[in-house]
């Protein structure tokens, strides 16, 4: 059972918020979203200050969303890909709220669900904010090129999703999705080297902790009603589903991806989304709406996290990565 | 009583460890470390590779140190200042154990040993290990200047601490030093805008939530053995002094800092020493073993981080600030 924690208390997610760029308004889950920008600095002065400016209003809006005022929110636990997390960590200042930060690349929502869960589960607190956020302008300069410079990106690259989800886990409610169980990953490394690849850095990483918990769980693929990917995109995708045949496990017929979903998907999307926004927004926009009116039950969210640094590639190091799991039900 | 957890079940802290660099072993707690470098490269062919392999080896040497194996471990939460925390992120990936990456610059162990505590005391798992570390050349080069600049430093500046430490922290055992209970921090923002003068960005973020903590387990500082703070150094801790003071607090008869412990403070050495390891390896090799002989009984250690990002000075952004704290007993 290593790695699998069980939320017997069931924490409920009582409200989801999601708030996006230009970009992704125009995908196909362009109705889900709760806001949606049409200036990508959000009237700040920098791309930076605008993701930031995101979080804060995620933060504020799925307490509003709630039955709950901001006063009896007990903890924010966010993070994102900026250096020193300061979209979360700023965002938090505007808060009288107790805060803890994390990183977990693109996994960090799945991360912050598992920790608010647990904190709640253990009668510790009675709500917890889990929210997390990216922004392509931010995440191109920092990891890659600033966009002035009109780099030409390789087809096996995704493109980093501007937005920003958040999601407000308390203590049970009747009707309401609740966390089930989680299981947290380990860092795996498969060499990948390219930066731009991280669908194929990842998915190993999601393929082997996705086993693990059907291990632990004694559930298999069919037991859920979907398994909702973090940010594979198209050829991370393959490679998961590769990787899962080859150990006998098929996830065909209920398996999505939050890159794959989120644009559109034609040359110029490349592989799809990524970022931490990615799958926070989608499961707060498209998945957690369809847990509440019952079309979905049960719902497995692996989100997955690359967890190099450009420090880290250009000393030649390969990618290692890591996927957290939680189990969403409905039951 | 927001934002205090109370730990009912005594999660232990069973044993520590210490690795520094060549700096830190002249200072007055030179005798205390269990590893000291002498090359600060660790052999490796980067500062940050070898700050990454510090971190490998805390987590290695915590564990035989005590009377576990590596099998029994259940969880590794770390963090550590470098961009995407890489040197606790890479250092996990040799490793067979699942992973929590958190970043809460230099009040990280804090965070992580009442994360560590909270797993525990909920019977979720049997064993976590909390590590972190911090390099004087990784850090320079990253936050401030690449040392072959030579360039001067202020008066007002702290020296970032070569080490890393870790804490194996298990189900209650008699006659081992436990966590009490922890107040987690809020992200607090009195204006500083000089990134030099980390003392001072961090001095309310600590003083505000040791107000908050003695609020709300209804004790005040004579209750304490000993009130360790982080890494505010001499001028910082005449500030937390000064605010705490002002609020009809005193703290003047029990109180170190680690910052001002680990190096014997002369003119080069300016404020003392700073970084995610300076707390972890003072409170693992110098503070851990005088509660293991009951030298001390109850601790309040109150490490203090600067959410601060080289992007957020330059785009002009104050310095928010953070500090966890944990209280050890030993009753």
């Amino acid at each position: 059972m290593k790695g699998t924690i069980v939320f017997e208390n069931k924490p409920s997610i009582i409200s989801t918020y999601s708030i996006v760029g230009q970009k992704e308004s125009q995908g196909g889950l362009s109705k889900c979203f709760d806001k949606k920008l049409d200036d990508e600095r959000y009237g700040e002065s920098s791309f930076e200050k605008g993701e930031c400016k995101m979080l804060g209003t995620a933060i504020n809006n799925v307490v509003k969303k709630s039955a709950i005022s901001l006063d009896e929110v007990d903890l924010i636990i966010g993070g994102d890909l900026l250096n020193q997390i300061i979209s979360a960590g700023f965002s938090a200042r505007d808060f009288d709220i107790p805060f803890l930060g994390i990183y977990s690349a693109c996994s960090t929502i799945t991360e912050s669900l598992l920790l608010g869960g647990l904190f709640v589960n253990s009668n510790k607190i009675n709500n917890a904010i889990c929210v997390t956020g990216s922004h392509f302008a931010t995440a191109e300069r920092q990891y890659r090129y600033p966009l002035e410079l009109g780099s030409t990106r390789p087809p096996q690259s995704q493109w980093t999703v501007t937005g920003a989800g958040s999601f407000l886990v308390s203590k049970n409610q009747k009707n309401t999705p609740y966390l089930k169980n989680a299981t947290i990953g380990r860092v795996i490394d498969y060499g990948v080297t390219d930066a731009n690849n991280m669908g194929a850095a990842m998915a190993p990483a999601c393929a082997i902790n996705l086993l693990k918990h059907f291990e632990n769980t004694k559930t298999n693929p069919s037991d859920y009603d979907l398994i909702v990917s973090g940010d594979l995109g198209v050829l991370g995708t393959r490679l998961l589903k590769h990787l899962l045949t080859n150990e006998g496990c098929n996830i065909e017929k209920n398996h999505v991806d939050c890159g794959e979903l989120i644009y559109n998907i034609s040359e110029k999307d490349f592989q799809g989304g990524s970022g931490a926004g990615c799958s926070a927004v989608v499961m707060a926009s498209y998945i957690y709406p369809k847990l509440c009116k019952k079309e979905l039950n049960r719902v497995l969210f692996c989100a997955t996290g690359a967890l190099l640094s450009p420090i880290s590639v250009s000393q030649g190091e390969s990618i290692p990565s890591i996927s957290h799991i939680v189990c969403l039900e409905n039951l």
